[in-house]
């Protein structure tokens, strides 16, 4: 399979790294000093104490390149629109366009480049961190759950599968694809957007009654919103989820709470900023989120002040 | 005038200082080196340049004091109860209780020790820093604005006025005092209770779009609150306010950010959570002000942790 995997962090190192095995595989990343890197030395996977060198092909833009049987996004979500114009030529006529970032929507901007039968959604449970230079430690590898954003061309997704599966990855396809990514987003809107605004671990949320009763509220908003979008899930379930999450993770920072923390852009709008688009589509109030969303960015902005 | 003054922080100083000129004033702190120091060496008030030293009488209770005329609350709003309960000797039969705290509402526990149409309320424009033991900078002096939560014995609101006015305190009678508290604490449940969660100078506030609209939106819910209460306000001058009061003061940072900021407990239940308790007082919706007080109290929280 030809693909493009935009965005060289972590998670696109991988995925780009791993995915080469078997694919004809581009990563494109603005950092030049990363791209020449990876040219000469190539991206190393650091995978259970071994260390594999991949030899994807890297470059900054996508200039040069034919059309793609698949684009995968893997940039930061804030960044997404940016880095598909800069991928339109890549995209031809059967291309299709996935996203496995965090939050939940994405499909809304990837279905203004191809049809939306064949914008593929989904959630990654493998993990990684950038380690240095062209290396990255690749954590936990679980399973890669994908769909369809509209429709049900079951062989598309299966030749997905079929191209990512030699590569070490355990791909789920799935009809409701959308329940899933709202499932993960559930602990995102609450437990990672709080540690966000109070600047804390994952444990204190769950540990402490204010913070727990303002992650109850954020999930009570988001239920209400996926249940009008015909996505169901058992409260006390989801509850129990996040605040296991929580109380697992002692000395545990979300990546939010790190943006945050480093001065640097989040990708709320696509996390809590997901739950106020669709509660707008559903005419529904979500004042918390909204107050989430604003509180995030006003804490950005704080950052570079 | 026999006067009781309890919390010998900054304003509590100023007044139970400038109150001993003309009146029998004991001022209460559980400080005990405080007390101690106050006793030995007077307590010494820095005002334009002038240090002046007073001799108010001071305790670290009030065992052995007779009943006072007036009884006036100057600790942190979170230790009022503490406070009253320690005082319960000293009101009498005819003893008034004032409270110019910071916040709203501190009428409901003050007259659970003396009828409503005795306790005092009002806000002070003095303000005040504590330099050193028993040393106070008095900074702007302005008016003592006060009015009785019940009843209408002017008499009384003048016979304060009569004690405080030789003391150098200019005191205006209000008829509608609830308004005056509102007023004041509409910029505190927005800029103020925002810059503690910020954790951000005043000025930030009105010149960053997210945290102007939260800002916004917490004056909204505020001025809802208060219409239901009988008190009016012009939204477009309680905004220009607020937003003229953020944009004087860069580098100026409120009570509450610095309370969180040291890990200290804050004032919250009386700014944001007398907008709480009045709106379920009438069945009002205020979730952006719930979600303050969670956050302000998840904030002093993870400050102890």
């Amino acid at each position: 399979m030809r693909i493009v995997v935009i965005g060289a962090g972590a998670m696109g190192g991988i995925y780009g790294a791993r995915l080469s095995l078997h694919n004809d595989v581009t990563l494109i990343d603005t950092n030049r000093e990363l791209v020449d890197h990876v040219r000469r030395h190539g991206l190393v996977l650091e995978e259970g104490g071994v260390e594999t060198t991949f030899h994807p092909g890297m470059a900054c833009d996508v200039g040069g390149l034919a059309p793609a049987d698949l684009v995968i996004l893997f940039t930061k979500a804030l960044y997404s629109r940016y880095a598909l114009e800069g991928a339109r030529s890549v995209i031809g006529e059967d291309t299709c366009l996935m996203s496995l970032q965090n939050g939940a929507g994405h499909e809304r901007l990837l279905s203004q480049y191809v049809p939306m039968e064949r914008v593929v959604i989904g959630t990654s449970e493998d993990n990684g961190a950038p380690l240095a230079l062209g290396r990255i430690h690749h954590g936990g590898a679980g399973v890669t759950n994908i769909g369809l954003a509209a429709g049900d061309d079951v062989l598309l997704l299966e030749r997905i599968r079929s191209a990512f599966e030699p590569c070490g990855f355990d791909v789920r396809i799935h009809s409701d694809i959308r329940r899933l990514v709202w499932d993960k987003l559930m602990t995102n809107v609450s437990l990672s957007a709080l540690s966000a605004i109070l600047q804390c671990d994952m444990s204190f949320i769950a540990a402490d009654g204010h913070a727990w009763s303002l992650c109850t509220a954020l999930v009570d908003e988001a239920l209400m919103v996926a249940e009008a979008q015909g996505l169901h899930f058992e409260r006390n379930a989801v509850l129990e989820k996040v605040r296991t999450t929580s109380l697992s993770n002692p000395g545990g920072y979300t990546s939010i709470m790190k943006d945050i923390q480093n001065g640097r852009r989040t990708e709320v709008d696509t996390i809590s900023g997901a739950v106020v688009t669709a509660a707008r589509e559903h005419s529904l109030q979500v004042p918390r989120h909204e107050m989430i969303v604003s509180l995030i960015h006003a804490l950005e902005a704080r950052g570079r002040s």
